[in-house]
């Protein structure tokens, strides 16, 4: 091997490239529990809209009532 | 090479982180298709909070014409 | 080494990993930034819903006020 090879070895540049990926799926963990959280808001507020939605066709109906008595 | 290498060459540690980002780039495929579903859903839902907002406003408009009448 | 080795050796599948985990690295980044803006349209959806359900529930009393009158 060139005296480059010798000065930063095969064994250790895998060394750096393996811990550089454990860094990385770190990072993606932490990704996907942020994904989750985001879902489940995401969830929570699809229900609150939906609920909402319902409520103000009550009131519009009631509303109508009221206009036509 | 020095024996330890001999029982774990370097063609074999490259060949295990391989397969071990090939996995991790998987992980981001399923997050990045993750993200849009969760980006649609946002979307919707900003349209939905508006159309909200818009109809409550006529609401509360009509209720005071209903008021003041 | 064996001819397979000297024709694609250590070095260059070392480079070619860590090129392909730089490329990963950047693809977690862009999720990261998505999802720091999911996560911002969710907070002003979560404030929007609230209010939405704050002034719906005031026209509901106005609206049982104007009835009971």
């Amino acid at each position: 091997p060139p005296p480059a090879e010798d000065a930063f070895p095969a064994s250790q540049q895998i060394m750096v490239l393996s811990e550089s990926l454990n860094a990385t799926n770190v990072q993606i963990q932490t990704l996907q529990e942020q994904y989750l959280e985001l879902d489940r808001t995401n969830r929570l507020l699809v229900a609150e809209v939906l609920s909402l939605q319902r409520m103000l066709r009550a009131q519009s109906q009631a509303s109508n009532e009221l206009i036509s008595y």
